[in-house]
């Protein structure tokens, strides 16, 4: 039941986020729609493709689909008045978002005996692939690939699970807050990882 | 096999849009006809993925593959003579493209009890998904996205067989006609879906 | 055995693309290793989807993930010294690569008796895929469509095999060997498919 909260946190963040990418575009309506649905349920879509698992799953979330379809419409609704505290708010939204389903996604692959390997990329493409799948129908380079620190903590969630160093509840919940901090005090204290410049001369 | 037909119908404008598309962004050969066949095909691979529906099914279209390959070799041949005609033609083929491809989805989307939700974005994914991975595999942003009304159109197709309000054959070649002329009205008067523009000095 | 040795290469060589690219947009660590693993296992996943093959196979490479990630860390540190070579050891290792992962994606295309057109289909995105998936990532053109003669190679190679021409271990191998030097000779000799120019006019 708490999982399906954050589950439905994680959703309403996601879709917001893609629906006003899709205005800052100047997509139509239908266009702030399908970014939203798409940036909310991509990254568990591209996880079951990525680990085998039938992705009709995916159309039988009909509650996370109408919570989508809310979200998406208030946005619509109040982006004017939305838009000052979207960098805000939006930010805790979207690492609790990236959070709650990278800890998910974990433990989906775990559900499946997936390798190591397959539960810490799980963690990251449930976590972030609703993102670069937005950034790409948007037509943007994927900004999480230069952001502050981001896709990495959903990693070492999917590293501390799959190793089984995290199982019980109580656990799991403290991760998950660990990890919404830690995005938190990346985003707020501009932490990057290095960026590896290359010399211009030698293109 | 009046479906058939529609199919490919479809098929060639779906991979001569493609084809036409490729050669604005000035690629090789090879470009040419990749572009075509991801835009022939692609609608019906990312609504298998997303379905759950064996790829397999694909690759079995040997007809469908040898059409769209000779109109993709003909778009080369007479392009020249072609594109003065390409935007009054185009968009009748398109139109056509769209709605038989739309009503193809849903159908095979609740041939498979797939839930409502499934059969309208079947629809819609069928319709325009080749358009889509066209145009990101073209590096430019999913024109769809912007244009006149288009891929709602397929949603609504989707929307009345889904809820079972059309089923015979009467009803779904009426639907397939009105599909393709609401689309075609759509281009013809300009018809758009609203833009939600932000104020440029909240970015 | 032998087949692995080409599949190891094949992997060190578009992890090392993929991490050079991420260097070149400026991505941070994260981006570069994404992008490396992308690279150098995008082709498969992308063929395995598209063929019906259970991705669940991608996450038991242990040891090419392995190779990859260290291939991906030293070109993190060796960048530097690396970079006035890579145009002509980078090509050299790319053609390797292409060619080992087209045969290996058409004979696997084939044990799963696929149809001609998917055994080629299979070759060219074993082969080339990969780097398709890694320029939208980087948000490129895939500059595979524009370049000197690429996955028209591997396509060919997907042809002999998928019709039965070739398959003794020892026609493998030559088809190997004149796949890999077929495109270095494109390369180095600046072979090009033709573009179809359109007039500027027409648009």
């Amino acid at each position: 039941m708490s999982w399906e909260l954050l589950s439905i946190i994680g959703t309403i963040a996601f879709a917001i986020s893609g629906a006003l990418v899709a205005m800052e575009e100047e997509y139509d309506l239908f266009g702030i729609y399908l970014l939203g649905f798409v940036t909310a349920f991509g990254g568990g879509a591209v996880r079951n493709i990525l680990l085998g698992i039938p992705l009709s799953q995916l159309w039988h979330q009909d509650r996370l689909f109408l919570i989508a379809f809310i979200s998406i419409s208030l946005t619509c609704v109040f982006h004017q008045s939305l838009m000052p505290h979207w960098n805000k708010w939006g930010n805790i939204f979207d690492a609790i978002g990236l959070s709650a389903f990278a800890v998910q996604g974990a433990l989906k692959a775990v559900d499946m005996d997936a390798p190591l390997l397959a539960v810490i990329f799980a963690a990251i493409l449930t976590g972030s692939g609703g993102g670069i799948v937005r950034d790409v129908l948007a037509g943007r380079k994927p900004i999480l690939l230069q952001s502050e620190i981001y896709a990495i903590w959903a990693g070492i969630a999917g590293l501390l699970i799959g190793t089984g160093l995290l199982t019980t509840n109580v656990q799991l919940w403290i991760l998950f807050i660990a990890v919404t901090g830690l995005r938190m005090l990346s985003y707020l204290n501009n932490w990057h990882l290095p960026v590896i410049r290359m010399q211009k001369s030698s293109e």
